[in-house]
């Protein structure tokens, strides 16, 4: 074994390179994209800022683990202005003391001196600087004046940051550590970066036993310049990284997290585990990392759309990022379970199920081809059993077979033990037919008795798994994966992009005239505009015009208060339905008028709104929108009515939405089966429901100062849709809106098609 | 280390004990409740028929598993007829050769000669045989042929029967190996049952690489004679079991299932996984099995009502049985979770709360104590991290105001790498606070560097987990456990038990008159006799009876069908709402009456009845019962309305309910908020529709005739609870009613208070 202290010693000849040598290492072409983080990880030189030979301290862990490794190629500067040498490698005062390029800088110097330093680091040319120092955001408004200055001082130096408040970077594959943990992970393939230093060394540990290597290992800290987009879109183009795992607590420049997932997903996966998924929890969070995090249903939603696949358990994170990563992405969710075994085949179909996974229905072909190769008593069915006496090649042929049956997206391969057959020749059976394009897992059932089957199969790139309901529950993954990068490739965004019809007219008026509150018929106006249908809606001023009207259009007519005010009608007893004649509509304009002065005031009464009543068969629905802080406007689609509004039946997207996105809403409804017809009533016209999801969508990217909208109730029925209620409320000042307009041209420029 | 060869040549003394020695050690005494099953864990002497030195056989496993641990104190007797010696032991032709009491009798010949071997058993005088052998209704009619004649040649020998079609019995702690695995079980605490036999396998395999021990391991095969029922009771009172674990494919005697439960469950942990949870699994495992699986939901609810915790996945069983015969039992859900870094408390805040948890209200002298032993930057709330410098004891502090604050049911205890504190001096300071009567459970995240933590942690008997989320998720299955048993010995069913009315008058009549449907007007005088609201309905067999009713009961009305052969009204145009006026009585009755005899025939039509139109304001929830095969009447409460139907809010209970249970059902509903009062809606009487589910819960235990009721809709209002419509159908037959009255006959037994 080599002594620690002499590998360190004999290092010294690093240490002072020429600076030919260290300027020609350094490079200075012409940037290539996303090629900025590259010092970051394959840093030529590197300086520590803090450099310390006091036991237990960062400094000395980081100075202790950058000099490990320093046969890896890079230089390494120790900066302290109150040691000669550290480590035996002689120590400059301040960086700018440091006669030699100087790529990376790692900082761990008290809060309050990083402003300075970060300065000084720009003047010697430093490209990246990685802060490990807390003291910031986390502790208070003096933290985030400091993480302000720090912003102002990097501006227009090329410089980028890491944290402040993180343990640092590592580069397994060249064997860079530049954080004090006190281990170094394994090489591989997975770029992990998570936003809890805590999790990051728990997962460092972890992964050492269970030997799982990494090509990064990234502790983002408070994300004052590099976030998730930055390091999404330089893992994108990292050969070494085959998939990026993300612990999240706060989602930062969303933006740019989602156009970088957007653009990377498709090429590897990304799997995302994001802390605070309850309110409850986000509270904590947020007290925690010192970010506002979103809320936790529009955050799914822009995963979903950005094809980021979020999991629920860290311990499941890695598996499936090897699993993503090794397997072909399923086309469906219809999965084939071949099994030496009943119970364990069930119990994997549970899972499978209970996940929203199918089991596939054999083809005709593929049962006609298993009748001839198993015995009569196998189960004729999926999962298919091909019992306990199976041999190998019985096995592997059955499995071929699933995996070829068109019916089929994936096959799941289970083998129990205390069988005929030995676990690793069914093993190499199974291996046998991989690479079809469809994906292949297997559960090889109990200990050590298959632990060499396991082996075999982990070398073959089929993952393995010890129980089966393990195995379908990541194939429910895989497949909803698999979704999301289908949806990203397949929405038609070109109605979105091409119908650039002409703005509101309507709404250009309420706003030159600076209110903020729609009345229902001029909100109306605005959906007509966009080609939405709405039930004709007539203001009416006095009583007679209200009479004249409802006889116009014909009885029964609904009424209702107009008023540029009150948005919510029916709190001040300001909506009447289903009146049957001229005496009964007489009598609800005066109700009206005089329940709303008294009760808000002559100038919050404008008159009533008439309109048919409509009586047509069919479901109410809700289409809505409000602002959210971190993504812009958010769409809604949900079932109507209180129950409904308990039962909690309704799902988000953000705009832009085309047909295919908008189809995906309306079957994402737990309602869908009630939409296409249960009990006798019709089936709804789910093309004109998603036809008035696109025109909204067109309505929210293009008239960015809504703050919000409610289509509340939309009648969807067998003939049709029509907008019954309307409300649109506009951003109080344009401060307000920057962020959508940016995000939905940013998704338009990033959606294919 | 000893030759496993010499080890059993040298047990040929133990062959031939004398006859007094071995009836000695058998017994006579009277039979001790549960004993029966000892011969099977304890026997004193074993004849393995068709013993065998074919290598690679189960007789050949069975032989030499059961002669290696012939020290453990029982007689080996090989049964062979063509051979004079097996294994170097004497062999008999035949069982009744042996000049020696038998206690159990292992089969291993073809199916279609153990029925014969049986009878040579009982002839024996042996107590117990498992039947290995397969071949039995697993292949079909003629193998359940033999099962019946196995089952009429045991019964009044008072022998018992495990089998056929398993893998046998272990005791591992007295070394006991009657199964033909490779390999034996480590002894241990964890009774595990299982009825698949690959399963069994993979278990005891996985179990020795997770060194994993058992009281018991029992593969039940087709269940023909013990069943679930004599194993729980078994466990139940066998002093190495602290916990009973089962994998199940079908639920065999439910009652006995039941009541053996509920008489286990309060001092054992019964743990259940059962394969068969979605629909087109169910298939699977009844092809596998050959035993009818019942409703997936009916199975939830009688598992709850039992106290048995039924888990989802495998890799779960054992863990959570160790959790739960260690910890004590959470009295609720309130968690309070100590780390010492901010994001592992939130992932375990998360998973708390997204599995029904709840995060623990501190109280103010906890956060007293709390401000005045931590720093000031810590959270000031649960998550309560103490920050990633606190010390050793400063955590153990933590952790004991935590345990003792009252509003706390159970503690988490997170502990982060790289923080000052040792591991392993942490887990010292978390043990501490253990034994307070409240489980603590822990999270050391990482690898190898908190292994030592793990061990010590586990020999405090202080379950840890690698992961907080997981460590959150498991005290949710404690909370749920700990409700169920508090369900078995909280709730009322005194009401249910005293009340012994006569039974109903009207269901009397119909069933003298061998009718099994009720109209409308019966159905709900049969509700009314037992003290249920009805909306007073009348019947009217003529246009002017009819409009007569009408005006006394006042306007506007319903008028529906009368009909003794039509159940479901709506079908034929038979119900009418709302109507205001005589003359539209008058033509309601007309257009019902010729509508349902165009339809159905002039004997379809017996009139209409007439209630009342009911507008109060509520919700219309369905109260239902329906006869399941294995279980007999299941009680159903849901959300009314076709889109109630769709979104699926119900929930199932086993009569006989009490009042804590019925408030149970009604709190179950995702609808409950609502049912509280939303947007201005007054909450219903939750005590009014309670009572009707106690009483409609007495009509199906006291009525067995019945076969189906339907309260639909049932309106739950804040003034009270009233039936709005109601159907009542009976058993074709009385020998489909056998089950239910036995079933809660046996709850009522087993019930307390």
């Amino acid at each position: 074994m080599t002594d620690p202290m002499k590998q360190i010693t004999t290092m010294d000849s690093h240490v002072a390179p020429t600076a030919d040598q260290a300027r020609g290492a350094t490079g200075s072409g012409s940037p290539v994209k996303g090629a900025s983080l590259e010092v970051f990880f394959r840093p030529q030189s590197v300086a520590i800022i803090g450099a310390s030979e006091r036991t237990g301290s960062p400094g000395e862990a980081l100075t202790t683990n950058l000099l490990a490794k320093i046969s890896s190629g890079y230089h390494v500067y120790p900066i302290n202005p109150s040691h000669k040498t550290i480590a035996g490698h002689a120590a400059y005062a301040r960086i700018t003391d440091v006669p030699y390029p100087i790529d990376l800088a790692i900082i761990v110097t008290p809060a309050k001196t990083v402003p300075g330093i970060i300065s000084e680091c720009a003047e010697a040319g430093v490209r990246g600087a990685i802060v490990i120092s807390a003291g910031f955001r986390e502790v208070g408004v003096e933290g985030k004046e400091l993480e302000g200055e720090i912003t102002a001082r990097i501006r227009g130096t090329g410089m980028r940051v890491i944290g402040p408040n993180c343990i640092g970077v590592m580069n397994p594959v060249t064997g860079l550590n530049a954080t004090f943990a006190r281990k170094a992970a394994l090489p591989g393939n997975v770029a992990f970066i998570s936003q809890s230093g805590a999790l990051c060394t728990a997962i460092l540990d972890w992964s050492l036993n269970e030997v799982l290597g990494f090509s990064a290992f990234v502790s983002v800290g408070s994300m004052l310049d590099v976030g998730w987009g930055d390091l999404i879109e330089y893992f994108g183009n990292d050969p070494n990284t085959e998939s990026i795992v993300i612990y999240m607590e706060s989602i930062g420049d969303a933006p740019k997290f989602l156009a970088a997932a957007r653009n990377v997903a498709q090429r590897k996966p990304i799997i995302v585990i994001k802390a605070g998924r309850t309110a409850a929890a986000a509270k904590a969070a947020a007290s925690h990392t010192g970010a506002m995090t979103g809320s936790d249903a529009v955050l799914d939603a822009a995963f979903r759309r950005a094809g980021v696949l979020r999991i629920d358990w860290v311990g499941d994170l890695f598996h499936i990022a090897e699993v993503l990563a090794k397997q072909p992405r399923p086309k469906g969710r219809r999965l084939a379970i071949v099994t030496n075994a009943g119970g364990p085949g069930v119990l994997a179909a549970d899972a499978l199920m209970e996940g929203g996974g199918e089991l596939a229905q054999l083809s005709s072909e593929t049962m006609a081809a298993l009748n001839t190769l198993l015995p009569a008593e196998w189960s004729h069915g999926n999962p298919i059993d091909i019992l306990a006496d199976a041999t190998e090649e019985t096995y592997g042929k059955a499995i071929a077979l699933a995996l070829k049956d068109p019916a089929t997206d994936g096959v799941l391969a289970i083998t129990a033990p205390l069988v005929a057959a030995k676990p690793l020749t069914m093993a190499a059976n199974i291996a046998k037919s991989a690479g079809l394009g469809k994906p292949l897992i297997a559960s090889f059932m109990g200990g050590s008795d298959v632990s060499e089957a396991d082996i075999f199969m982990g070398h073959n790139g089929i993952p393995t798994f010890a129980f089966p309901d393990d195995a379908a529950r990541v194939f429910n993954y895989m497949w909803k994966f698999g979704e999301n990068i289908a949806l990203l490739e397949a929405d038609d965004l070109t109605k979105q992009a091409d119908v650039l019809s002409e703005n509101s007219i309507v709404l250009q008026k309420v706003r030159e005239e600076g209110r903020t509150v729609l009345t229902e018929v001029e909100s109306k106006q605005v959906l007509s505009e966009y080609g939405i249908p709405v039930v004709e809606t007539i203001a009416a001023h006095s009583s007679a015009e209200a009479v004249e009207v409802a006889e116009r259009i014909g009885f029964p007519v609904v009424v209702k208060l107009l008023s540029k005010r009150i948005t919510h009608k029916s709190d001040v007893g300001g909506v009447r339905l289903d009146l049957p004649t001229a005496a009964e509509v007489r009598t609800a304009f005066e109700d009206i008028r005089s329940a709303v002065i008294a009760k808000a005031g002559a100038d919050a009464f404008d008159g009533v709104s008439v309109q048919r009543m409509v009586r047509r068969e069919g479901f109410e629905v809700i289409v809505g929108s409000s602002s959210d802080p971190q993504f812009g406007p958010v769409m809604l689609l949900g079932a109507g009515g209180i129950l409904a509004e308990v039962l909690k039946d309704s799902t988000l997207e953000l705009p832009p939405v085309g047909t295919v996105l908008a189809r995906r809403m309306i079957e994402r409804l737990r309602m869908w089966p009630a939409l296409q017809g249960v009990r006798g009533t019709k089936p709804i016209d789910v093309e004109s429901l998603a036809s008035v999801l696109v025109d909204f969508s067109r309505l929210l990217t293009r008239e960015p100062w809504i703050s919000e909208i409610d289509l509340n109730p939309l009648l969807a029925a067998a003939d049709g849709t029509i907008a019954l209620d309307a409300r649109i409320v506009l951003h109080t000042s344009l401060e307000t809106v920057a962020s959508p307009s940016l995000l939905s041209a940013k998704l338009l420029a990033t959606g294919s098609t």
